[in-house]
């Protein structure tokens, strides 16, 4: 089987991770290449490490351009896939945008503006219930990078009733994940040797996709309150969460959940008891760290995920879920070993 | 008036920052230098930025070469203060290690192990009380690094019963901050590139002392989870701190009882409205900037600051408490403009 | 056909590389995982990255270890290697190591000391003649860091006659390539946020391999003035290298020569005019990125070349010889797109 | 005494520099603080770190605005200073921009086009006859940072007549050399972990100004070839020298010369034999380390430099000059210890 790949949004970062992990996946053809500003340059100026593609020349994103694929990801700024996937109907849509991630119109309203553009199957296939959306699915919403590892890190613990629904989360990011807009606080100058908070307060607009996924898995309605701050590296998450502990859960019980809850999954992996995540661990890799353990002094539990941003958490996590919407094998093309040191 | 200053431990990160600020400090001559492990060799072979020092000796510590001093500094591993100190009984003695730190024999006897080496005034001036103990002090605790800034970011907020006494800190650290130690996980190679945890779960020994100046603070016992944050840079904690809002508290009111709590402080800055702190603003002075808001949505108030770990949250600090020991103007020989980009 | 492989050495910065591509090796079976101190622990206490093989226990090198594989990868410190390849008689051994590099015995003698170990044909085979040798080998040296980009960097217009045989080559690397042993000068403190050089003035242990390459490619004897640079970065080389133009040279006619000399290489990539190489192009790809220009006011070839050291610059090296000595198709398992940003 | 000084360009990383160095000079009060398209802003929405002048609105830079102080510094785009400067008649200009600091007007025509704004003294006075043009000069051009550092690594050996005229330069600097601009190779994403060179072949601006002050040093014409290398770092230059070596010279007297050289510098600081710069040593401080050694082998003398290019390459040197011209100690307010780890 060949699948017939376009990327719209080549020339970013998300679209450079996508094109990076298709070239070595084993049933795909790279297709069309597709840009906003940048049409018209090669792909080469833009990503000079993918060496193979590097002579193809960007076209503008339009429907023409991406029809008659099997596939097409979409890596646009937030409010421009609607109306592309309207036109893609014989094609499966896989969005790395924010669009089609809110379940409710009133919340997506709130946080982007505008009249909600519709709710597609949710790219995470290790919450609860995640993957039986995806399989034949023809529309995926790909997660945001944060969400993707804090829900992860906490939905067991909120499934299991070993918490009280109200989580805090404070994640570290690389800059990567704000990708490659020219903003003077994004300048390397800035973020080296610096750490900096943003959107503090509630403010970040993953914060109602975290608030989302953890409700579902606790079954009732989940309080988050999220801190994301920059870290001068140029890709990786690592989410540290907690709530506070329902009777007498002790760290044994805590990790044991973990390890139930992720068993069978291959991207997923609760560390021994002891070991704590590290994003480098999994840098270019398609997979989630996690660790569990309770400050029983201070009544939490806390759970500490790490990824790569681009990876699990954007473009990874995306072919994981086109594996899944062609009924391949899910693990086809994705890379477990991180990229360290 | 010339004060005759010696550092104890002067090869290490934090006796290199005390020489660093020694050397600007209008008042101060430099006396003896010493090291344990490092005795004999030259302080420039361990500080090649302390250029006027750079030939100096380093002689064995001992209560011999740190007698005859106005003012000694102790950078020691914790539990070697405490014996010399009873011996330099003519010396202002300012510990930067761990040793007489917390008020409670039981907690250091958990955390520390062993006897409790006797309590001393508490090296954070602006703290509720803080300062008057330092006056004319011939002892001096300066406090851990986290402490500093954590405790600073939230004892308004408690003070001002603002919020419920349950806070969860989140520090990022720069590498500084763990010495000068040969431990693998402080390779280079290991950190650039990656954010990583430890001591999760109330097992850093920093949290003893956050609760007890958060519960000072507040008048009641306070609940503190710390989780500290390993970051890829060399210098600069980053605390994110929140806590359960009470009643009806906005982010006006929160940012006011703020700028009110250190309205006449010279090195603690509040930002103003919308704007948040990063470490590279404070690197190299003897500042913590803050900033406040509430997120309504998940009921917390959300305090964030900044501090160079070896300026304000080691040395800087430590000489801020050595002028109000002598009786010298507070803000003498400590920058408050940061070194950045 | 499976080829069973071990290596010595596997919890090294090299021998986790080699695993990480042989993960991805189509053809390949992991077998012996050996070390020396740390023998009894598992893997992934040394690489949480490499997730498939976390729980392998790495034992003692030795002979016994090692036999009955296939190949043989060894990542041993110098002096080690040449005794236990000799028992292997069965195997390919591949050596990252020094030990059979270099033609001269007496070369070896200055540079390292004792008795030559013997010469094996040596890794790279886009160098003049390269290839044929390792073609069906049954041992090979696989090739230092440093020389691997810069013979590749000025090969081209030694062979060619453009410069005069007298080379300057300064390059910047990352602190992996030191290795993980614990040295005060890599610490993560040390290291972020500045540059230093050492080695300097002809005493690093590279310079009479880039010697042997570049005098083999011109002809005649080559002089090379080499000066590394440790950089802030965990992984890769960018070499700047130099020489005296001859005649009339301009750098189109270099860029030409260069796209000639490389014209069927699927690893050495000379950058349209014009683009110079950046390091993170090529990290954890098997590749080395080319360029070359002339400074006609200062009467010099100017070429630059960058590589990931741990990869093309190791143990993505040493598997393009195993595909080579094996007669696998040359590029089995090799990524070309490097992982960025 | 007191000095009122004006900055243009405040809100670059240049001027920020400069007013972190004049918040600490003893004699200076700080004046009108100007900027282009920042004019109207608080200069602590572009430099936090600096807060005893956080509050301080920009003014559009202006003659108006900037007259009537003792010393006007100009950190503006080049082109710019020329026009301001014939008119502030009263004041002591010092320019950090390039406008004024080549001798040959057809250098000049050549490298920035445009007719020439004319030559000033040179601001570098540990360079040979640098300090008298300086002492009571009202108008100095500040050098660009490479040349600094460049120079000083390399006038010894050509003055003393150790080498050919013939000079190779590679040198490492931090991005913020490169200002505040919003390219996209400036973007930390980019930068971080990654290695690069731009302006090979003698395309950078700063090589006439290398060849003009190495041509004055040696008194005969030298060649220059230079190439700069974009570094993961904020801060710091690391320059790379070396030329072909004369006669008999050995390592021993290479250094004597270089200490001979500056045995009478505050800043500029020749290290023990076998000690090389980091850049870490004078971060923040207007110091150059050098270090000198010969290679035998290759033939060349090799000398490598480090200065933070902000401060002695910039800030730092022009304050010096400031001191010089105003007859103050030339030492007053200028750190000579580095910020370090």
């Amino acid at each position: 089987m060949t699948v017939r790949v376009a990327v719209a949004g080549a020339s970013g970062y998300a679209g450079g991770e996508l094109l990076r992990l298709l070239l070595s996946h084993p049933e795909v053809e790279v297709g069309a290449l597709t840009a906003g500003g940048n049409a018209g340059s090669t792909l080469g100026e833009h990503h000079p490490n993918l060496l193979p593609l590097a002579d193809r020349v960007l076209a503008e994103t339009s429907v023409g351009e991406l029809s008659g694929h099997d596939v097409v990801f979409l890596a646009l700024p937030h409010g421009h896939s609607g109306a592309i996937a309207a036109e893609l109907t014989d094609s499966v849509v896989i969005d790395c945008g924010a669009d089609h991630r809110l379940n409710d119109p009133a919340d997506w309203h709130h946080w982007y503006g505008g009249e909600h553009p519709g709710t597609w199957p949710y790219g995470v296939p290790e919450l609860p219930g995640g993957r039986e959306k995806l399989r034949e699915a023809t529309r995926v919403a790909v997660p945001g990078c944060f969400p993707t590892v804090s829900s992860l890190a906490m939905a067991p613990a909120l499934a299991a009733g070993l918490v009280d629904p109200d989580v805090v989360v404070v994640a570290m990011t690389g800059t990567s994940g704000a990708g490659r807009a020219l903003k003077p606080h994004l300048l390397s100058a800035e973020v080296m040797g610096s750490a900096s908070v943003y959107g503090v307060g509630g403010a970040h607009r993953h914060t109602p996709e975290m608030i989302q996924n953890l409700s579902a898995a606790a079954d009732e309605s989940v309080a988050v309150s999220f801190t994301p701050v920059l870290a001068p590296m140029a890709r990786g998450i690592l989410a540290t969460c907690s709530a506070p502990l329902r009777d007498d859960v002790d760290a044994r019980t805590a990790h044991e959940a973990y390890l139930d809850a992720y068993a069978d999954e291959p991207f997923v992996h609760v560390l021994p008891e002891g070991v704590w995540p590290q994003t480098s661990a999994t840098l270019g890799a398609n997979t989630v760290h996690l660790q569990v353990t309770v400050d029983a002094e201070a009544g939490r539990l806390v759970a500490v995920g790490a990824e790569d941003n681009l990876t699990k958490g954007t473009a990874g996590g995306a072919l994981q879920c086109m594996n899944l919407a062609l009924g391949l094998t899910e693990t086809t093309g994705l890379p477990t070993a991180g990229v360290a040191p």
